[in-house]
């Protein structure tokens, strides 16, 4: 199993009357204000529980917290996710942590190419250098959309360049039911059938409400489709409070815990014990510039009362991640995903989307940023053992050997240790300012530049069965000529 | 009073039982390795209290634990420092964090002027960028050497335009027996006199052993001086783990805390009760380069676990700030800095010198790395006190109002909090790409730049009484002239 375990770097932020006060309100939410549910298949299904529809629309749900509860407790506290290399799956849940590339952006950039409409090249570049990631456990399969293939079938192409050029488990498209559908029958394939799929989950998703409040076919449809194989759904709203919810973080978060809670009920419903994941994010809004704002104080409070409300309901949580406004991977680049990657291991996330390549607010995917995004991760990996107090570790013997005044470089001791002793990074500036400048006086995101290179280089295809390949390509050429068919009608 | 208060951002990665063995080989080493006290009249005074000296060069003492124990028991948990200005005091201990500039380096950078030794003017305007910060609630008096003015006379100078410039308290320079006492004088003279001074302290220092095991006459002169003067002595080891240490962070501990007690000892007994605080850094080193390692993994561990011993002491703690080896500004700078404020934050830090303003490992204070750090400071500031959970924050009346699908922008709950509600920064892009690019695509090492050029005309003279004025300048003129006459003989 590849993940981290992070026992040590964990906090509470929030009394557990704090979390008490978010949950009631989320329950008052449910059952006054209620879910627009514009799905026409969920609502006859919440039907069948007894939840009938209402308000202007007739679309609005008042979930009671009864049921909502009910079906929540339902969930699997913690799941595992398998890949065709059985090294790369991993635990979603309890003190574990899985780290992903950033996902959704339209753009791409780095230094030599500029920044620029993604293509099916960047895609299997950006592919490659997330598989030869130690640092990253799981794929993004939309790291970036691409626009040389049509979008109505780009998502065949997303999952099956993903599957074809790491073994790491992966994030499928979704976002629609008829999408979701080929996302699993593909992963299906990939993974043995479906049957052995909904025995041992091979893929998953992420679904967002249209906040506040919302959730619509298109969710509900990838909803459907992921919960009947027993796929694991990623419940996450995208918060922009002021905008899309009340402004204070209370308020939001009240709100995005009635809208998760609500989806994992239908998950439930659908599919008892389906995987479903806690999870969210709380942006500010700027007023002047009618913007989100990322990497901001606001969003790392809510990402760690987010894992206090996860852990109330003792599911598995998905936060946080390497989130900034900056254009370029310079200082503020880093400094926002410092504080997004610190308060997302604080919060004691289990998985972690974005950990690694966003850039401008997610409008791009960066390369340079990715690096230093991987450098800030491992820097996190390395601290999460903490140190040992052993015997050992102290050397009495050799403090008194070299005694007061003496050096510590040639002792045994720590020619024994020094290979592992100390953290050594592939990307900072650690040399002296003489030897910096006769190296060029490169700054990090030209580094980075270099090692992404090195990365790339390194490479090494993990290789994909040929009649996987071969059933796989057989299905995206029926899908394609149906969804050809299909958008000239 | 002006610092901060930290809550909830506390964290422990030590168990109570790996505090007790860091501790238990802390005695371990005083009792049977103990430490050599270069210093006359320390040894005389330690031989007052039974502790004779011994070993090869007959300067090793060999400290009792429960002697130590006893002396440490007398420092105060927590202790006020006050400056002419009152509402700039401030307490060091407990759950306050007071943050101060870096300070000790040889060399000044900016975008404008490049990679310099520093002036006098270069040093008041340091002062006067930290006066402004409101992030800065402490000064150092050594944010940077300069070179103008010979370097048996330059503290005189530092203290002056320190206690000229601003009103915050100040960390005076030390460093030996003569220096300290007249740095004591200045700070008496600006704050009422000797006796008032040494009822109410009014500046502080800071002594570093010569590790491993080692107290000089230099630091022990300053120590003298401070402690008769009843003003709060910062014991801080620097440690490179593997060159003046065991390399194992359990050993390198253990080494430190044992340098720190004996020193707090010593304080001790020459002035039970003057504030000591607990305080050190563990870098690593690189075997390759045979330079500490800054900003790491390990310094990380290191500086949460000193809270813990400083805690389990019930002494205030010193430690962490914005380490970096980076050369510029850039990427680099900002992920080490961070990493270092963020365990700073969390292991309960009570001051923290270095807060800002460091590059290149310390031999260099810059400008535009000071302007990012500060941003670092002031987002986690954001953070400190959590967030609201009353039923006012939850809004659920116009939660029902707005309803699902609907938009919050224009509801009166935003408007009444939208100016306070969302952190905003002077320092990051939060514009959109089309304009970030028409306003000229500036990093955020370009913008810091015009950030720190803006604080600086924001500057206004805190003023300094003419006849405080009028006394140091009688003052400085006598010691520059004995000064100058030593340096003859």
């Amino acid at each position: 199993m590849n993940m981290w375990t992070n026992d040590l770097f964990r906090l509470d932020i929030l009394r557990e009357e704090q979390v008490e006060a978010i949950h009631e309100a989320a329950m008052r939410i449910l059952e006054e204000t209620g879910v627009r549910i514009a799905d026409a298949p969920t609502l006859e299904l919440l039907a069948s529980q007894g939840l009938s529809a209402g308000g202007d629309d007739g679309l609005i749900v008042r979930f009671g917290r009864d049921f909502v509860m009910e079906q929540v407790a339902k969930a699997p506290s913690s799941f595992d996710v398998r890949s065709r290399n059985p090294e790369r799956g991993f635990t979603i849940g309890g003190n574990h942590v899985v780290a992903s590339p950033t996902g959704g952006a339209p753009l791409v950039q780095d230094l030599d190419r500029g920044r620029r409409q993604g293509t099916q090249d960047d895609y299997v570049e950006l592919i490659k250098l997330c598989h030869v990631a130690d640092e990253l456990h799981s794929i993004d399969s939309g790291i970036i959309e691409f626009y040389d293939v049509p979008t109505e079938q780009r998502h065949l192409d997303m999952d099956y360049l993903t599957l074809r050029y790491t073994d790491k488990p992966y994030m499928a498209v979704g976002g629609t039911g008829p999408v979701a559908r080929d996302c699993i029958a593909m992963a299906a394939i990939a993974s043995g059938g479906r049957e052995s799929m909904e025995a041992s989950p091979s893929t998953f998703v992420v679904v967002n409400p249209a906040s506040p409040l919302v959730w619509d076919d298109r969710m509900l449809g990838t909803v459907q489709e992921f919960a009947s194989a027993n796929q694991p759904v990623f419940v996450t709203p995208f918060i922009m409070a002021g905008g899309t919810s009340p402004i204070t973080l209370a308020g939001a978060m009240a709100q995005y815990t009635a809208e998760i809670l609500a989806c994992i009920a239908i998950i439930q419903t659908i599919r008892p014990g389906c995987p479903s994941v806690f999870g969210g994010y709380v942006t500010g809004m700027d007023m002047l510039l009618g913007q989100p704002t990322l990497g901001t104080p606001e969003m790392s409070l809510a990402t760690l009362a987010g894992g206090q409300l996860a852990r109330h309901y003792d599911l598995p949580y998905r936060a946080g991640g390497a989130w900034t406004s900056a254009k370029v991977a310079d200082a503020q680049a880093a400094y926002e995903s410092s504080m997004g990657l610190w308060s997302t291991l604080l919060a004691g996330t289990n998985f972690v989307l974005h950990a690694a390549g966003l850039i401008d607010g997610s409008i791009a995917t960066s390369y340079e940023k990715l690096v230093v995004d991987l450098e800030i991760l491992r820097m996190q990996a390395a601290m999460l053992g903490g140190f040992a107090t052993d015997e050992a570790s102290f050397a009495l013997e050799t403090v008194a050997e070299v005694g007061p005044g003496g050096m510590y470089l040639a002792s045994p001791h720590t020619l024994e240790r020094f290979r592992d002793g100390v953290y050594r990074s592939e990307l900072s500036s650690t040399e002296d300012h003489a030897r910096w400048e006769a190296e060029g006086a490169l700054d990090t995101e030209q580094r980075a530049n270099a090692v992404w290179k090195r990365m790339l280089e390194s490479y090494e295809d993990p290789g994909l069965d040929d009649a996987v390949d071969a059933e796989l390509q057989d299905f995206m050429a029926r899908r394609r000529e149906e969804i050809a068919r299909e958008e000239e009608d």
